[in-house]
This record gives C-alpha cells, structure tokens and sequence, in this order.
C-alpha cells in the first residue's frame, strides 16, 4: 500500500535535491508542530521556484524549529508564465485580496504603482510577499510571484518594455471589451508568446490625466469590463480571470 | 449651471414616482445624517429593481429618520439577466465575498446549496441580502440579485429548470475549458436567450458521488478554470467574470 500523499505544501528558500535536509522557518515550524500537529516521519511537500516539488519527512520537530529531509522530486519545475500585474494599493484588505487572488489566477509579477488618486502612502512588500507565498503553497503553483518595488505610475511606464502589451482597466467605461483586446493578443504571434501585462486603478480611479497619458503609449490598450462599476479589487480579479480563460487555457 | 449629480444611491422597498415621499429606514437615515453628514436640499439617487434610477432630495434628517422627496427618473428600468448562482457556503468571509463579488458581476439569483463537505450548517440569508443590496448600490445596478432559500444539492437539481444551462465549476479537472463551453452557449441562439447558472462547491469540494451525478444530468456541463487549485470564492468569482466578459459583454 502507498502512504497518503502528503498534503502540506510549503515555499522554501533552500535548494532541493534528493537527500538534502532543510531547516524549516520559525512560522513554518510552529504551522506544522503546533497547528498541524505533524510529528517526526510525517511527509510534507516543499517547492522553491527553482527545483520542482518534492516530498519530504519531518526528522525533528520541536518548539519553533523544525529539519525536514528531502525525498524525491514528485513534479518538475514548469515555466509558469503568468501575466504581469502591476496595482494600485488600495485599503487593507482589498490589497491582501488583490495578491492572494493574483498568486491563485497565475499573476507571474506584481508590482505596487502610486497613482495620484492613491489613498495609501506606503506598502508593506513583506506583507505582499508572504500572501503570495500562502496563495502559492495553496493553489500548487510551483513559483511565487515577484512582488517588486513600489513604483510611481511614470516609473512604470518609463521602464515598461515595449514589446509587452499593457492593458490598463479603464473604470470609464471607454475601453475595448476586455475579451475582444485579449483574443486580438491571442492571435498576434509576438504577442502570444510574449505575455501581457495588466494595470489596475486606486477606489477613485485613474485621474483624467493619467488616462490621457496611458492613451498615447504605444503599448497600451485600455479595457472595459462591463456595464457595472467594479470595485477596484473585483476588476483586477475580473482581468486576470479572463486572462487565464481566454489566453491561459490555450497555451 | 446644473448642480453635481449626487453620488450617494440608496436602494429602497418603496414604489418611485415623481413627488412620492420616502421615508428611508432607520440604517440608510444614520448613513446620510451622521456617516456622510447630508443636510436638507442634499441630493441622493433611489432605485428599487423596477421603477429605474430617480433622483430625490433630502426633506428632514433627524436622529435615525430621514424623509426624502422624489424628483424625477434619471435612468429608466432596464432588464438585468444575469447569470444565476448556486453556491455552496464556506466561511463567513468567502461567502459574503462570493455574494459581494456576484452582485458587481451581474449575477440575478444566488442559492445558496448545501453539499455533502459543506461546513456551514446554516446561512444568514438577511445578511446575504444586505450584502447584494450594499453591492448593487455601489456598482451602479438598477436591481439587486434575488437571494433564495437554501436548498440542498438534490433539491437544486431536481428543481432545475431543463431548459436553463447549469455550469458546475468542477475542482478535478476533468471539466471542459470555461471559454470553450461559454462559447459553445453562445452560438447556441436557444441558450443565448436563457442565461445559464452556475454552481460552485465548498472549501473540501464536491464529493465524487455528487460529481457522478451531476454529470448524469442532461443540463449539467462540467466546466474547468485551470490548471491551477482555485479556492471556492476565487472559482466562483473567475466564472462569474468570464460569463462577463464573453456573453454579458455580447448582448
């Protein structure tokens, strides 16, 4: 009889090869010892973005501190190369949303843009990175995506590379359909193989200069989502979702 | 000069003529007297999901009361045939998120559907509805989404309309691509004029049994949504957008 495939996946930064050993973190330690309960001989699954998924068995586990033994390579590393997402912050909770549900819909890039209507000052890349790693370790990816350094909405489009298109959700309403834009990708040959990009507003949308702007850059296209007036969070999401339906699903 | 259009809706249970009187109630009355601080003369929109979009002014704002007189339609009543949406509940916040999100998304109906991994033993169906109501307000509907009595699988199934496409958004894998089969109803011109519903599974997903037969079911087609493992709200909310994107946005 083969044992039950261990169901606990955690991100490591360690390299994986078959008889390594790896020291857990502290948070991770207690997940497993105290929350999960798993004891010495128990299996886990461990990824890091570069080596595939492997199992591997708990050796020691004790308050906080936690070696775990590499097996066996149970999937190899697969390019996952999900569009970019580059985002206003907004309030608490509808950011947290905005990453975690980015990791989930195969986001491979997010990048915090201040935009003049930004309520938010500041952000905490930490935070950002540890939801993408849960929402990474939850969903089977097999990479994580870069949370890159907060940037102004002219740095980012400054430092943008031409060849990747960038649709930007425009809340006015004067967009194409968002379907149209990203079947009319799936059929450009350079396009397809060179993923796209998406780029969200803050709660008070984009000022009127700043679409202005993002008009006339060559590698932009602005996108509608529909009739209703979408949450700036539920638009992200909204985009990504298609994505993947519609350009995702046919690689 | 025209005066700003006022930006605060209120959905209302009153019929909306021109010079009808509305007395708002006790939470909507706290809302404008001491959240957004409105006085008399102030301008609010009304709508109740059948007499369209009226323009109205506030007439007395005291402690928890507030009368306001309707001044004219801005916006007439308009079909909103969404799609429909069963649901399995999951925790608190997943679920009021599913009914937020679905709202925003142009959904008509939502059920909540107890499976046989369904954690939640019961549903809170007036804070579902004040939920959708809060939602509609905010994006811009001119209805708010029916929230029905719960059921249970079998009593969703066998109460099915035939005629109407039921999309189980299935976590295997094994469902046909979601873009495919939105594509497939939409060329179908019966199915283009009967909006079709979907229905998504708790945290643990559906069991294999409820699977098997639901796919027995002549008006079931099992859809997939990638490759990646979605959490129940992120699927749900991916298949309420691409419904969006590929048949909302072509009516």
């Amino acid at each position: 009889m083969t044992p039950p495939t261990p169901k606990i996946r955690l991100f490591v930064p360690d390299r994986l090869t078959a008889a390594a050993r790896v020291a857990l973190s502290r948070g991770q330690a207690h997940y497993l010892g105290h929350v999960m309960r798993l004891d010495v001989g128990d299996g886990v699954l461990l990824f890091n973005g570069r080596d595939g998924e492997w199992s591997a068995e708990v050796e020691t586990v004790k308050k906080n501190q936690c070696q775990v033994a590499v097996l066996r390579q149970v999937r190899g590393q697969a390019a996952e190369e999900g569009p970019w997402l580059a985002f206003a912050p907004i309030k608490k909770a509808g950011t947290d949303l905005i990453v975690e549900k980015a990791t989930e819909l195969g986001a491979s890039w997010l990048c915090p843009v201040f935009t003049r209507n930004t309520n938010a000052a500041r952000v905490n890349r930490d935070r950002f990175r540890a939801r993408a790693i849960e929402a990474a370790e939850q969903c089977q990816r097999l990479t994580v995506p870069e949370v890159a350094e907060p940037v102004t909405l002219r740095e980012l489009t400054d430092g943008w590379p031409k060849q990747r298109r960038l649709l930007v959700l425009d809340e006015t309403g004067a967009g194409a359909p968002i379907a149209v834009v990203l079947k009319g990708l799936r059929s450009d040959e350079r396009d397809a193989t060179q993923p796209c990009g998406f780029l969200s507003g803050p709660e008070g949308g984009f000022d009127a200069s700043e679409l202005d702007a993002l008009r006339k850059l060559d590698f932009v296209t602005t996108v509608g989502l529909g009739p209703r007036v979408l949450r700036a969070e539920t638009a992200t999401l909204s985009a990504l979702a298609c994505w993947q339906a519609l350009i995702g699903a046919a690689r």
